[in-house]
């Protein structure tokens, strides 16, 4: 039903009265690089188990965009890292989701696969596993995070046209 | 509680073993601007009641954040906008909030208030109700949008140091 004074439906608990407000989730990530190279992490978990991606998951509360980003790193890749530009922002309207990717500055080479990762790995451009990648953002913040290196002060990218 | 298999304190219904994730909320608004002017809603609801801000609010289920700012302009402010670029993104890890604010552009110098607004305006720079703004990314989102006037591809800015 639609609360009194709202305009969008809500769950509403027809004993109490409580209204459950329902809004999108925020998914924070790094693209994380040493030294030329990328950190990827082969997924331990549905959906999309096996597949690659960059360091990914909920935003959590209390925290910045930024601490998410950094803690979902050390979470999945045991990675310590240094957060820098925004990269991409994606709206998923689908799925009621909006990611915010992070280009990041890794401290050392060190990693190593955290409980929701099979394995993880620092990869040369040519050694990316393009065709096994988990979602089509993942291969948009890489090759945005390359056209970018050497750059500050430039706008985040969205999901392409068409 | 921290259910299996996770690493955060989440509430649990202990009879069924519902979890309630809870996720930072995200807040989406513009900075509108008509001939050199721009577009400003006198707050109608607590917090903040009878101060200035531009037209924001809580993202909702089911769409981008672009859609979401222009979403908000119409319903505090009735005017039509096309959204140019992202200006600026706060997080507020205190209460849990990502806010986005876009740039942009009105097709028409309409605008009324909506449910939500006592007024609406069209201020020049030096009309800008400065003393009386609701928030401090108000004021930061306003200068941004008047540094950046006549620029595309720049980065979004945050909450400034110190």
């Amino acid at each position: 039903m639609i609360p009194e004074g709202d305009d969008h439906e809500r769950l509403v608990c027809a004993d109490c009265g409580f209204v459950l407000y329902e809004n999108p989730k925020v998914i924070v990530g790094a693209v994380c690089s040493w030294e030329g190279r990328t950190l990827l992490c082969r997924r331990a978990i549905e959906p999309r188990l096996g597949t690659w991606t960059m360091p990914i998951g909920y935003m959590e509360l209390g925290e910045t965009t930024e601490q998410g980003a950094a803690r979902e790193v050390w979470e999945e890749a045991q990675a310590q890292v240094e957060i820098d530009a925004l990269l991409g922002i994606y709206s998923i309207p689908e799925i009621s989701q909006v990611h915010l990717i992070y280009r990041a500055r890794m401290l050392s080479p060190s990693c190593a696969a955290g409980p929701e990762s099979l394995e993880v790995g620092l990869f040369r451009w040519d050694e990316i596993p393009w065709d096994d990648l988990s979602y089509p953002n993942v291969r948009w913040s890489l090759e945005y995070d390359r056209d970018m290196k050497g750059h500050t002060g430039f706008a985040p990218c969205g999901r392409p046209m068409g």
